[in-house]
Formats: C-alpha cells, structure tokens, sequence
C-alpha cells in the first residue's frame, strides 16, 4: 500500500497540453531522469534550456499529468520520420521520480495512443527503448506495443555498461 | 557496358570532407532524390537551402565522391543517437542520377565504414532503409550490415503504396 499513500490522487489526476508556466515543473521530472543516464540517449550534462526545448517545443507536442497544481509526469507527441514516414508517431515519456508504478505512465501511454489515432497516425514507434528498463518493455507490451527490432550494444548503461536498446511498434492497423 | 561509358573514370575517383563549394552539386543530386521521395523520409517539397542544412551541416560531416571536379555522390556521418547512445553511427548517401550500380556507392560506404571505426564509433546504424530498395539492401549487407528490425507499413511509397521500413547494423565488434 506504500504506493497508495504516496500518491493517493491518481484517479483525480488529469492530463492537459503543457504550457510554458509548466516548464520549471517539467524541468524537476526529467532533470534527474537525463543527470542519471539510464533511460534516454541524451547527454546527463545537457542544460535546462536545450533539454526543455527538445522535449516541449519544435516538431514535439508535449502534455502533462497534474493531480491538482503538481505535474507528475509528462510526454510528447511527434511525427518519428517526416516525408513518407510521416504517418507514424513518436512519443516520449516521464514520470515524476518516486513515483514510478503508480499508474502515471500507464494513464499517459493509453492517452498518447488514443491522441495519435484521432492526428491520424497509423502507428506509434519507439527507436530506442533501453533494454533492461523491463517496467517501461512491459508496460508498453500491455499497450500493444511489439518489439520490431534488437540493437546489438547500442546503450552505455552508467552501471550495467553496454547493452541493447529495442524498437518497439504499435500498429494501429492491426487492431 | 553501358555503365562503363556513362561513367567511364570510377577507378579515377576520389573522396574527400565536402565544402560549401559543394552545396550546388550536392543539391543536384540529392534534389531529384527528395522530389520522387522513393528512398528517403523527406518531404517532397523541402527546400534546397532546408535539405542542404540538413544534409551537409548540424551534427553531420559531410563526404563527397568525385570524378576530376565532377560531384558523383555524398554521404554524411554523425552520432545515431547522442547521451548512451552516442557509440553508435549513422549515415546516409546519395549516388547522381544515373550512375546506381556503378560503384560510387560501395566506394562511399567503405569509405564511412573505415572512417567510423577511425573516429571510435563502435557500429553503423540505418534507422530506415525502405524495404523495396533491393539494390541498397544488398549493398549494405555485402559489407556486413544485418537487418535487425522491421518496421510494419513505415512508409508510404509514392507507386508502391505503405511498405516496410528496414533497421540496419553493423556491429563492429564482431569482427
């Protein structure tokens, strides 16, 4: 029940566009997420500007989970190719540290799919999904999400040290 | 033999780091690549100056092939992904109009190959090869790229319709 208490709001949390009044609290979710390495492909050391740029703003479109005031998690949405790729999305996802398991992801992802089939998209792919992130692997299977392909070595994990990152597909198409 | 004639000096052709002397060249091939949108995810209507940007600069190093001051082909390098991933490769290449099956591309891709391990990269990665494109296909695995990923109906071909897209590699360590 220790999660439970943590966080106590989930069934009252809500999910929004982001806004730029969201950046401070966007920032304290994926600082600690891009500082430890273990999950995204992007530099621990990049600043707040340039990591609140590419994870908001340009081809992405970002939203938040808030229960009341407090983000507790956010994603993206974006075409993954453009020209005759452009009919399958991208997203991205966090949550707010401590409270992982708590259903956040899980509210978000199911909000993203139903998102991206009314923009139109046919599918949802992930390029890079780090391998021995098994919560984020299995959460995203119980989405529909398959992995569609396996790079050999492809992540240096801060601990763990080279391992495989996955593609993982949502074909829209197939339901 | 008519490849031959076409093209008759490839032993004589060199590579080198490309310059903004090039763009113009550059863009005669790659222009008439983007505008039948059969090969690459880019829009069909991209601008020279917005495709030259992102073919030649950014995070890319840019490569030509050239027959005396003749531009035969490009090519670019750049980390595939940034953070974790940043050991891993991609590039891409474009061959003049006419000139497929004349060597120009084996040239370039061994060229990149060596260059990558030169620079420390650990392997090479095609994020989206499109699946009908049998002749780079075969290329690419005639110097050691696998399929590691299919990615179901990825691309919308502009005769064949929605196609796969491939993932490729080449692990450098295994060697």
């Amino acid at each position: 029940m220790k999660k439970n208490l943590q966080n106590p709001s989930i069934i009252n949390s809500s999910i929004r566009k982001a806004i730029s009044d969201d950046e401070e609290q966007i920032w304290s979710i994926l600082k600690p997420i891009i500082r430890n390495g273990e999950t995204y492909a992007i530099r621990k050391n990049t600043k707040r500007n340039t990591a609140i740029k590419n994870w908001m703003y340009g081809k992405h479109s970002c939203y938040i989970i808030e229960n009341d005031t407090k983000v507790m998690g956010s994603y993206y949405i974006c075409p993954n190719q453009e020209g005759g790729g452009d009919h399958i999305c991208n997203c991205g996802f966090i949550v707010r540290s401590g409270l992982a398991g708590n259903g956040y992801g899980r509210l978000m992802v199911n909000h993203s799919l139903n998102l991206a089939k009314k923009m139109g998209f046919k599918g949802m792919q992930f390029n890079f999904v780090v391998s021995n992130n098994k919560n984020a692997i299995n959460l995203w299977k119980s989405v529909g999400f398959e992995i569609v392909g396996r790079l050999p070595l492809a992540f240096h994990h801060p601990t763990d040290g080279l391992i495989d990152a996955l593609v993982m597909f949502n074909n829209f198409s197939k339901e």
